[in-house]
Order: C-alpha cells, then structure tokens, then sequence
C-alpha cells in the first residue's frame, strides 16, 4: 500500500505537499518522496523513513515550484533497508517526466523484459513502478512522434500503458514543463480522488489517495478519477481528462475499507466510516442469530480501528461497550545489545489490558481483521490474564486466506492463519472461547449500503478471485517464493537491485 | 512534567531503560537521556527530541553496566531549543553523582546563589535540577566528611536536601560505583513508585514516575515511594530505606489523574482510569441536576484522554456516546518557506470530524480540560461546521485559574481563559451553546474514592492553593515575567545558559 | 577541471575507485562521485564535499560490482553550494548510461536545445555535462535502431557526439549490462590515459585524467586516449577501439603542466615534473639574459607547485635555493559570527615566512603563474615584512590575459590582473621590485623538448586562439556575465537549477 | 602530543580559537574541543575528528562569550575510537573548572586513588587530563578555604598541583566568572608561550603550544612561560604571574625541535627552522668525516619535515639537492570491503618517486627521524624501484630507543626498530646501503647554539633518561602491557572508559 499526491498550485507546493503526505502516512511508513517542478526544472528529495524524518529545513528549501507530486510507501518484501526504491521516479527520455505509483503490476516481470528488449529501456531497481514509468515514457515517445506534445498525445500514451500492463495501479506524474497527470487502472482497484479551491489568483488542483487529504489541507472533493480515466491539468491550471480504457469496470478494493484507508475519509462515493458502523451492525445480527447463548458481559474494541465497529455491535447487541486496552502512542527501535538476554518484544509493549474493565467478565473483543494470528493470540492472553471470565473474539472482515497482488504487502498462504483452517480450528489457536467472523456476503453489503451504485469488489484476500484475470497458481507460487527469500526466480537480467539516485547530501 | 526511571539490573539496563523511556513518553518529548554505570564509571547519552529519535545504536551500545537512570524531559518556558538542559546532570565531586528530576524547586534562585558564595559550587545551567545535583552532592559532602560512605551517610544527605529545598521533587540518582538512590519531596506531589522482579539470578529493582513503566518492563509494583521517604539500592541488590523529612505529608497532584498520566497507572495506590471514570460520572450527576433542560442526543470525547470520562458520563446519562472526531496519529515540522503564505496550523490537521455523527444533532463535547481555551473553541467550530445543532461542552476537571510551580508547564494566569472569568463568560468565548466544569470537590471526591487514606490533593492550578506555603504572589509575578520572555530577574549572575555537556558525536 | 576514472576489474571495483580518487582529488575538491555495475544493475553515490567526506562505510558498501567509474569536480562558476550537479549522471533510455566529463562544451546552450526540441530530452541542470551524455545516448539510440548493440553502433555514437559536440571533453561512460566506453575530443585538449595489470584471473583496465592514477594503484601505463579516439571494454574484459573523429588533430592543453596536473604525473607522452624543470631553466635564461643587475641573494619558491621550477632556477643560475615559506596543511572554514569583527582570511593563513630567509636580503620568488595578483601581492608584502632588502618576482608562465573556455575555472578578463597591463604595470600592482614572466615561446618549447612529436598547445589563456574556432567575442561576453553573478542569459528555458538525484540517506 | 590555547579577548573568541586550533592541528588530528566563558557560564563543544569536522556553524553560535581556551588531542593507544576522552574537561566544585592539558602525569594512577579515596573525587575517563583537573580543583577547594579566591589562592593551588603531580604538563585552564590560567610543570618539559596584541579597547591575551598560533592570529609573542611558572588573566584583562615551583629547573622537549613543532615556531627561545638547519649541518659533517667515500649524487629530503635539514646538509655536502618524492595531498579511509581482497595500502599511496631523480644514481635520502623503520623500508625499496645505483639513509635524529612518557605517543621497545640493534643492524632491516644517523651530543648542539642559555634538554627517547626520576623498569613495563592490548593493569578501579560528557546534538 502507498499514499500518493499531485498538486497544482499558485503558491509554492512544498509545504501542502509535506502536509498531505502527514495526513497519508498511515498509507505507508517505509519511505517518502517529494518531486517539485519549476518551470522546467524538477526538484526531488526522497528517503527511508517517516515523512518528518526525511524533510530538512534544507531539504523543504531546495523544493521550489507550485506544482507537485509526493509518495508515501509502505514496507514490502522485496525492499531491504539498505535499498533506496523510494518513489517518485525519474526517466529524462521523452520530455522529463516523474511519477509516482500506488498499487502493483501482476505483469512486471515480462514489462521488464519487453522494455529492454524492445524499448531499450533500462529499468535499474526492483520496482513495478519504474516499470509503469517507462512504459508511460515509452508510450508517449511513440504518441508524440508525429505531433506535438499536447493533452490528447498524453492521454493516448495512458491508453497504452492500459494496453500492456496489467494490475492496479494509481498513478501521479508530471511532465517537465508542462503539467501534472493522473490516471487509474481501468479496474478501478485503487483510490484516487481529486478536489479544487479557488484563491481568487486561480483554481488549485489537488489529487490524492483518500479524500482526507483534500479535507486537511482545505481543499474541496470534486469526485473520484474513474476507472481507466486520465486527467491533466497544464501549469495554468487548465483541466482535461479523458476516458483512456476500452472496457472499464469497477471494483474497488475492500480492504480499503475494512482496514487501510482513514475512516474520515471517502473513497468512490463511501465513507469508510460507515462501511465500518455497518460492519457493526453486520456482526452484531450474526451474534444475535447464532450466538444466543454467549452471555456477553462487555464489548471492548481493539485500538484504533475496530472502535467504529466495535461500538455500533455493542450498540445493536445493547451490551456494555467498554475501553479495555490502551494503546502506548510512543513506538522505538528494539537494539540488539550483545551479550543481553533477547526480552521478547510483543503485543504488550503496544497495548495495555485495563484489569478492572475484565475481571470475572465475558468480554467480546472486536478487531478489524485477523491475518496471521499471533496479534490475536495474544491479545485473547492478555485479556485472560487481567480476568476474563470469558474470552470471545469478532473480526469484523471474513476469513484472510490468499494474498493480495494488487499493492497490499500480505503474508504468504502459509502464513496466513485462515488457510486452511476453519472457524473453530482458528478460534482453537487464537485460544479464545468463541470466535465469530464476518461473511464476506455481508461485508460486500455493508459497502454496497453506503453506495449502492458499484456493486462488483476486489476481495480476492478473502475469496482467491482475482479480477484481472491474470494471476495463475504458479504467479502466487513464484511471489511466494520471494517472500520466503528465496531465489529471486522472477527477476529478469537487468534488474536486481538499486541505488542509484542516492547521494548523500549533508 | 518529567519522566524518570531508575534500574539495577542482572544484566545490561540500556534496552529496559530505553523500553521504559518509551512508556513515559507521554510525560515529556522534549528531551531524554540515560546514564547507566559499570565498576566506577558512568556512560551517558542525553539529546534533544522523542526518545526514538535521540538513542541510535552507537550510544546504546557505548551505555553499558546493568545500573542506570534515565530521564524524559517536558518543555518548559525557560528552554530554548538553543539550549541543552538535558537530563541527567553529573557532578564528579564527591564520589561521582549522576540526577535526573521531576518536579520544580520554587527557592532555585536562593539555593544558586548559596551554592556559588557559600559552598563554591558551580551550576551552569538554568536548570533547577543541576542546583537540586549540587544540593545534594554539597550535602553528601558534609555527611561523609567523618564516617565512611554508607546508606546511613546518604539518607542524612537527603535530609540535608529535604532542609535547604522547597518545592516538588521526585527523584533518581546514582553515585559511582555504589548504587541507586531515589527519594521524593516531604509533600508527596510527584508521583514515584517501585517495584522488582525476581530473575532467578537475584532481585532487580525498577523505580519509575508512574506504574505503567513496570507493567510493560515486566516488574512487579512493591509500593510508592512515600513522602520524604528514601530508597537505596547498592550494586549487590541489598535495598534500604528511611524516612528523612521531619514532618511529612501527602498532597498528589491532582492534574496527574486529570491529564497528565497515563490511564493504566495506579500511583498513590490510585488508579488513573478509575478517577477519570469517576470524574464522568460525577459530571453526569451534575448535568442532570442543573441541566435537564439540554436535551443531548449524543456524546462525543474529544481523543484520546477525555475517552473514559466522556463514555462513563454517557452511560450514565443514558444517552448515544459516539467517536466524532479522527485524530490523526502523525505529526510534523511547519517549515517557515520564504515568499509562501502561510496557511494556519490549527487544530484541523490533528482532529477531523465526522459529518455523520454531529448533523442535525444536540453534541455534548467532553475534554478533560480547559487551559488556553483556543484548542476549545476551535473544536466547538469544527462541531459546528460539521451541521451540529447544539454544541455543549464539558470539562472533567474544574476551571483552571493558577499557574503551577511544581512542574508542570502552564500559562500565565492572563492565558488562562477561565482566569477573570465565569462559567457563561468563558461559554460565550469558546461559542459553545452551554458549558459545563467539573466542580472542585467533586474532582477531589472522585479520585480519593479510589483510595480513600489520602485526604489531601495538590490542587493550587484550580484553587490557588500552594502546600509548600513558600509561593508569594511576588514569586507569581516574577514567574510570568520571565516566561512572557522578559528579562531573566530571577537569574543570578552564575547561571545563563548552559550548552557545557553537549559534544557533537560523528 | 576535473578528474575521471573508469574500471574493469576481476574483483570489486568500489575500493580501487575511491582511493583512484584521492589521487585525483587535485582536479576537483567540490564534489565526488561514484558508479558501480553490477550485472545488469547501477548503484550510485554522490555528493558535494571532498572524497574522504563524501564517502562512508555504508555507502561503499552498497557499491557493489567489478566495473565502475568516478569522478570528482571542480568549482565552477554556475553551480552554487545549494546545487547537485555532481557527476556521474545517469539515463535510462536506451540501455542505462552513466557518465563523468572532464573539459567543458562550448555549444551546450544550442545543443540544450536541439535535445529539448528535436530529442524529446530533458536537461534537469545546468551541467553540460548532462547535455554530454544526452547526446550520446540520443546518438546511441539512432546507432542501435537497425542493428543490435554492439562496439560499432556504440563508436558510431561517439561520432555523433563528435559531429554535434564543440569544446573540450575527456570522457568516460558504462552501458549497462555491457561495459566501459572512454572517449576525447578531437582536439585532444583535455588529457586521458589508460591501463592494464595482469592480475592472473584476467586482465584490469583503468582509464585516468592522470597516469599517476595508474602508478599509485598499481596498473602499468598502456597508452593516452588519442584525440577523438574511443576505447571500449566489455563485462568481459575484450578490448575495443576506433578513432571516431574525421581530422583530429592534437592540442594538449599546457595549463596542465603549469599548474593543474601532478608533478608524478606523464599525459601525452610529457613528464609534469620535466615540463617544470624545464621551465626553470627558461627562466633562469631569460634572467641572466635581461636582468643580470639584479644581484639576487636567494632562490624562494611559493609552495608547492613551483618548488620544481624554482630549484632548477637556483641550480641554474648559481644562486642559493631556500624553503622561506612554510604551509599550513590544515584548512578549515569561516564562521560569520553575528557581532564578531571580521578578521580578514588572507593568505597568511596558509603561508608563514621564516624571517631567517629574508632578512636583509634581495630575494627571488617564484611562482607557477599569476592570475588575479591578489595572492601575489599579499605574499610580495610578507616578504617585506620579514625584511627582505629587494624582492623580486618570478612566474613560470606567461601572463595570464584570457578565460579558459575548455574546463578550467578562471576569472573573467576584468579579474585578471594581466589584462590590459604590461609588465612594469603589473609589478607595480603586486609591489614587487621587479618582475619576470616566462615568453609563451619558452613555455611552448619547454613542453615540447620533452616529447617534440607534439608541436601544438591549448595556450587561449595566453594568448586568446581558441583551438575549436568557435569562441567569439559574444561568446565571451556572455560567459563573463553570467560569472558576474548577472542574469543567466544563456539559459534555455529547460534547465535552471537541479536537485533531482538529490535522495537524503539520513 | 596535544596542541593548547587560551584566551582572553575583548570580541567573540570562538572564530580566533578555531582559528588557531586549525594552526596547531599537526599537533593532534584526534579530537578538537573549545571552551568559551560569558559572564559565569561555559559554553562547550568536543568531539573525535579534525577541527575542520567537529566544528559545524551552529556548535560555533552556542560558543559565545570573549574568553576560552581550545584544545586538539594526538592519538593515544588507550583511546579507542569509541571513547570520547576528548578536551576539555570540566568540574563544577569548586566554582566550575574547565582545563585543557598537553603532556602526560606519571603518577595518574596513584592520583587517581587518593583522588578517590582522600579527596572523594570521581574521575569518570582514562585521561590523565582529568585527573590534572581534579588535582587542580582539589588544591583550590584547599586555598579557597579561608579567604576568598584572588590571583594568591589560584597561585597557591597551581603549588599543590605541583607539589602532587609528576610529569610533564602544560596547562589553559579557565575558572567560571573569573579569568584565564596557564601554568607549566616545573621541569619545562612540554612548551608554552603566550602574546598579547592591543586592540586599542584594551590587551587581548593569547597562550598557545607554540608561537605559531600567535604569528597567524596576529598576537606578539611576549615570552614563554617558565617551569614551574602560572599566568592568570582575569576578565578584566588584568595580568598576573607568579613562580609556583619550589626548584624549577629548564628541560624542553629536544623531539619538538626534531619532529613535532612547526618549522615556523619559536619555543623556549629556539626557531624550531633553525635547529633543522643546524641538523643538516651537523649530518653533513659526520657524513665528510666518516663517509668521504660514498660518491652522493644526490641528496633528496622527505616530505615535509627533513626538508629544512635536507637542503642544508646538501649545500654543506656541495651536493645537489632535488626533491625526488612527490606527496600526495589527500588522505581517506580504507575500507574493508566484504570479499575484496585486501590490497596493501603502504606508504606508495602517501609517497612517489620522480623516476627521473633517482635513475642511475647514488641517493642520500634524509628523514627527520627513524622510529619503527617500516616506513624507512618502504621508502629505500622505493628509492631502489625507481632505478637509484646506492641509497644511503640519513637520519637528521639520533636512534630512537626508549618510549617518551611525557606526552609524545611512541611504540613500545619491542616495535621500536634501534632497540637492541646498532646501526649496521638496522642499515640491514630497512635495505639501504649506507646509514648515517645523527650522534645526540650532536642533536643537542645543534638545539643549544640557537638560544644557548638552554644547557638542558628532556631526551629520554634517545638515551632513556627520564627527567622527573620516577620513570622505573615496571612503569616503561605497565605501559607497555597495556599498549600492546593487554589487561589495563594500571587501572584503578574508578577508572575505565568515558562517555559522560557526550549527548548527541542532532
């Protein structure tokens, strides 16, 4: 998962754009960029890191120019520390252009190849995103070979990567001189909203992963960018789009709601927020049909973002809704120290069970999802260690069995705790007394409720089905066997690893 | 407000010290630092900014032995970012002492001066806890001048600071190669507890500003510290302790419960969480007696410390308690860019509301506090702007009118909103529909509910009320000069600023 | 100025690069960088500062790979501290190209723009050696179009550049995946040699600005690079090369034997250190010719690079030798302290005069050359100071009258002190007794006796022909405004200022 | 080896003590620190590296204030890398204390313990230095006791500390609020001067390692300081002096004239130019009455410090003088990389020859001094590679035999190549053909004719006679035992390793 930015100013766009960033950094804590254009300079600064520990005073100085894009990423596994595939990216060949990239191409591996095959491109890190770039760059050499670079030349270049590459892909990029573009896959798996204000100099464009940023930083929602849509808007603030796919279809990730994106925000028309009172209330029904005989004392939410859902089931269910966790804010390094004995770092550093809000009762904790496990396990040993009569467990999402190709970094199927177990197997390892999951049906429902117009979602990490058609048993096999560090089977010859646009300032 | 730890270990202490740094966070990001000894010597790294950000591997792997002190410091109106007054301070004379401190001296200015023309010592800094260093080391001095080193010696050292120093004082210390010493004022206003666990290879010993510290770090709570009491520890884990005031008395702090400790602490054998429950309940009781006519459909807190006061007064007024506001966790620099207009910084960018839970509806808003008042009102808009219909606020603690001298940093009184003012006079300023402030007794009421054996509270910021008899309304005036940036009256000639322990490493 | 490596060798490359640097750190103390190729993968550092400071641990460390190239650079006029226009540069179509420039192009404005309108290729800065390598890659890309890569289409390319490119440029270059390409101009202006050790496992290459290079690391010297030649080694270690230019003829600049190259070093077949014999003997000459009355008591030269030329001149004319001065190794910089009176930095902070030497005597100081005169006042007036009866002046090279254009950092023609003065003017300028120039017919002939088969110079900072025939007096004008600080009327619209691969890595 | 200043200004004195720290940097190259004083408050900032490295803009803005003292520390074999025993050092008892030391106390470790025991003070580091400190505060705390501090009880102190302290050490110390004092040990061993300069608003006074710092401040060297003698300026810029020694007797260091101090000082009286002069003279005549038969073509110094000797031993030879080694400027790291072999870095990388100076003929190469005589190796088998017919070797110092333990960091007995060996023995092991070193009698000759009034020299090294008389067999073995890595037998217990005065600024 990633955060991504793209912003059209009449004042300098550095600071919006740090802002922004600050506002997205749930979206990714790995590493942050910013690219800035003036005139027809760009000027970038990038690293590992949290956003307000990679910007300097020095560094916010040198980012001159009102017009911008800005990254936030989020650790995946290919990305060793050591590495530097922060985004944005930089190809000079045609016109300049930068870009940033939220979500994964399945296709990679033979983009890779065909570029440098074919296009004589050279592709010098991991990333799918340089990837994306220079298919972008390479499309709009071909488009602009006749004619003069204008937005009808871009837009025919975002038709082709349409064309070759395959995946979910929310993409910000600017043009050297020229303006910002922005586009999504014509499977409209990743957000993408924009909004405008007016100064009274002119009308400044902000595009953005989840709306919350436009809110944040003052800026009005106009709408999402469709599926295979593609919009640019020149330095004079001038506004085109255009539908850029044959065949688009909608289908927005789920997880986006259950867990990612802010609940404050709105992505294609639904509010995550209510998507998850509506997980509530889900649950709630669940518990209340089949679950009768569970006596719950006291409903207690998992911080931060089960509360939505937590509250409105023990709402709906008219049992006690307690806050018995707190959450440490402050997070640090664990040092290795030699010669010190290892003490475990755990869930306990991160939460406290408040024993008074357990003691002698059945508790129903609420999390928005369970993944591997372990998180859960020992959450449900926390709370029978503060007294807990009983210990029942709701996750607000179904069971997480497949891994996600289209941009969330997730756990192999091996890892995951729901493959191949079922509910009381499940429950069994997490130690809990009962556990009670949401139905994939019902959560498909409690999104659709919020905006009945779309009705098709990407949910692949609770069903296997993966809507781009193109994701077989052995492209899991092989991402699986990355993960697990080994060979790097689908690397091509010219890419393996990268530092390139790295040098040490200071 | 400041957080402290003090540790003998079985083995290294920088990790655990570290750990527990992380946990008292909240009681100071300002500074930090750690002291640890081995044999004779003391290793100490201490910086400016989170603790995450201070410690790298390097330091911590130069902080050895299994003995030390650390220290989070919160920002006071004295220290300038230019400054280094980091905790702990070091004397080398006699012995080797190292001290870190929570609390404020209120006779800081008498006791530099007697220390530079009577006992010719030399304090550097501005900082109260380099005097408080030198006290004790004067007095330690004098007591051992006749008879060797021992715990008898020390604790007629902190008799000896017990005499000389007014004000509150908890505090750790270590002298070289013999042990730990911990001790707290003849009043009791700082909080300060310790506990132990049994490693199997002996007994360590965890002394730290509030019990969550030794919850996480795995230590059992023995008991607080009390009033004027002293506690040592040698290398070898033999634990003394004495009474060294004459006269002691128990006052806590009440802002502790109110706002500044964590809710999974119990200090004074009070639980933090329960007094905030308590104080919900109580303004409950409140509203329902004076205020039926308010017809409030929903109660929103204001996060994250107002949360239990705000869902218990919910309950108890049987009315919808919902999570309005998102608090976003990420914080950043504002960069001050030349030639760009700056857009306000407000109360935005950390809270955003949801629209759902405020339009059309009568919201009772309920925070822990009211200082300044500005934070208040920008939030009463943003409830407002959000389509609410009636906005009412609560304060769980009573109207704040009187700086306070023990440590923790406030405004001058002509800051505080609630000074000069009443109850509808200060409504009118935050734009509320109605305000409603815990009563002083009722707060007092609250927290001895949970322990009933402490009578008396530190309650002056409410009351103007100063226990330790010594704060004039002189002392007042030359405080708010001082911090309204006005010329340093109270500084002696020996002390300015201080910058002497910091050398650049790398 | 500055320095270039290039590397092929059958162990990492990273070691070998950085100390060829610290042997080329003479040519360049304001930036460094470093390239490395690994199969088909570039990894990259750079920054501004000296070598030592510009590389640590870790990033060496990720500079994996036998192949490379580096750099370091010289101040030039244009690039402001704030600026990264450190080389290597890199781009990414066709292939991946990396490459580092010595020398400077005298058409880069118009081809700047040919690249932006015809190429399609964005400069992001005002580096021309940017513009160097988007020529080569655009004539790769037209070279490869029908045929594959190979070692023809990559010579074909170095034609291009040699058919659009003016000015001096001594180049080396890696294509991913491929191998090393080092090419000159046809005018041979700027010097580059190159070779080989037999290691056993294979044989290494190294092409330098400098032999001394090749003698400090190990390697025997082959041959120089000829003018408008081309060599290039593939991954493998096989030998290509071609002479790519239609007439190239030989014009080595003579600057370098004055004052820019090593004394240990041999370019084009002449020894430094002879050339500076040599040119003391010349002067020597033309002194017993034309001043015999001067009654010269001893021989000092002005450390360190005319020590050479000053001792042959004593030997020569019989008169005793005397290290007056002594240098301050240890340079460091000026602090602007707010409120501190400027004590002016002048050149007595470097050089020291030992009283000994001059008291009461007449004295002959030598120089390399002259430039501003401001040095040479500052030390004719220290010699005085330290009682010297008569002081005279020597400079091993003729006055110094018109900009460098070929990559040398000279002033403008209003800064230097020989422009529009003669000799009695100029000595009258630095207030010596009397001063002695060497002719431009002595230098050239004290270059040539040591290797006669070249028989033309770079001499237009003497005597103002500009070899590539393309410098005119605009030309000049312009060049001179822009180092005024004036408006940079050169500048096409596609590049001001850059910081694109500026990533801060903590 | 250290360098030292002090300094009483009527401006800012940070720029001037950088400034002047930077002209003694070949007096240490490990650590810098600077001290300044404003009103009662230090202002401190040391770390490891140059001058040029610890000291960033914002360190030089905190160091306010008129007065300081400055210090650069020589790498001695306890400190490790990781220790910060960087100066200066402070104590806050009695009325704040900061000192700076060149030298080295022979009885550190017996001091250390009374320190501990008798004084109840804490020495937290290694250094010898803090124990000098200690001693000082000590004695001050004693003479402060019945009257008030005045320039008397300041002098009486600098008493004790000679009454306790054996060794050499030259000493800037500064007092809080008070002034600036310098003092010598009683032997004279290391050397100290000092200058003033009236600024028109009153004397300004400077005190320096060697009369250098003052020529290039622009301060007058007024005199040295005597043995035993102490200085003390207060901040009025009032000057006093006093003989603390009971029987000071004159004994300079003969290796600073040898090796250590600039050419362009004057210690003690003697031009450090003049007695390397004298050397080569001396050399010369040994080499005419001894060696008439070795046919010298050529005489050729290395670089830097044996030129002075050099060229006058071949003037009084009548035998040309040629510089024959060119050095290389630029220093850095080596790395060691992972899997890279290992390529020999030598004094090749430091040193290379002019073939064309050695060819053929019979070379006199002259050093300041042999002392491991690897490098002497290094540099005949150089001499050899480059084609020379004979290479004699000339030492411009006597055999180097004994460790100096007063200051000058030397290898043991065991490393040092003229232990145990005559000089035939020693011709052998560094592969020259002939070796001429100079006779000590000689040495001392040369040294006295400059200021004859000097008849005393401390030249242990040369004939392992120890000035202060506490020097015995098991002290020279200790120190060689730990040296050599073994335990830290020396060792008090309340002394290990350091890292108290180091917080991490940024």
């Amino acid at each position: 998962m990633c955060g991504i930015l793209g912003l059209v100013a009449q004042t300098p766009a550095n600071q919006l754009l740090y802002d922004g960033l600050l506002v997205l950094q749930h979206r990714g804590q790995d590493a942050a960029g910013i690219v800035t254009a003036q005139d027809n300079t760009f000027h970038m600064h990038k690293g590992n890191g949290l956003v307000r520990d990679v910007f300097r005073t020095r560094n916010m100085r040198a980012l001159t120019g009102n017009m911008g894009i800005a990254h936030v990423r989020y650790p995946t596994a290919g990305s060793s520390e050591s590495s530097a595939e922060a985004q944005p990216f930089y190809v000079n060949s045609p016109f300049g252009i930068v870009l940033g990239h939220n979500g994964n191409l399945t296709n990679a591996v033979q983009l890779n190849r065909e570029l440098f095959r074919e296009d004589l491109r050279h592709v010098n890190t991991n990333s799918d995103s340089e990837v994306l770039l220079n298919v972008l760059a390479h499309e709009l050499q071909q488009s602009t070979q006749n004619y003069h670079l204008d937005p009808a030349a871009i837009f025919a270049a975002v038709s082709g990567v349409h064309r070759r590459c395959r995946g979910a892909y929310a993409v910000v990029a600017m043009i050297a001189g020229y303006g910002l573009l922005a586009f999504r896959d014509p499977y409209g798996i990743r957000p993408l909203v924009f909004g405008c204000i007016d100064t009274g100099q002119g009308i400044e464009y902000l595009v953005a992963s989840e709306s919350v940023a436009l809110d944040t930083l003052g800026f009005k929602l106009v709408r999402d960018i469709a599926p295979g849509e593609a919009i640019f808007i020149d330095g004079d603030g001038n506004f085109y789009n255009k539908q850029c796919a044959d065949s688009p279809t909608h289908n927005p990730c789920i997880f986006e709601y259950v867990y990612m994106a802010r609940p404050d925000s709105v992505m294609d028309g639904i509010s995550v927020y209510e998507t998850r009172l509506n997980m509530g209330e889900s649950l709630a029904d669940k518990i209340s049909k089949t679950m009768r005989h569970l006596d719950i004392d006291v409903v207690i939410p998992i911080p931060d973002s089960s509360r939505p859902s937590a509250l409105q089931l023990a709402n709906r269910l008219g049992v006690s809704f307690r806050e018995g966790f707190v959450k440490n804010r402050y997070i640090g390094r664990t040092f290795i120290m030699p010669g010190q004995q290892q003490r475990r770092k755990s869930v306990r550093q991160k939460l406290n069970a408040m024993r008074v809000e357990f003691s002698g009762k059945n508790v129903l904790l609420v999390d928005d999802s369970i993944v591997r496990g372990t998180t859960s396990r020992e959450i449900v040993q926390m709370a029978q260690g503060a007294g807990a009569h009983k210990v029942y467990f709701a996750s607000a999402a179904p069971p997480v069995r497949f891994p996600n190709v289209y941009g969330i970094d997730m756990p192999t199927r091996q890892e995951l705790i729901a493959t191949g177990r079922n509910d009381d197997e499940i429950c069994r390892e997490i130690g809990a007394d009962h556990l009670v999951y949401q139905e994939l049906d019902s959560l498909i429902k409690d999104v659709s409720r919020v905006n009945p117009s779309i009705t098709h979602y990407e949910t692949s990490c609770f069903d296997g089905h993966y809507i781009t058609g193109d994701v077989t048993e052995e492209y899991l096999a092989v991402l699986e066997a990355q993960r697990n560090g080994g060979a790097p089977l689908s690397r091509t010859g010219s890419s393996t690893q990268l530092d390139l646009n790295l040098a040490a300032a200071d």
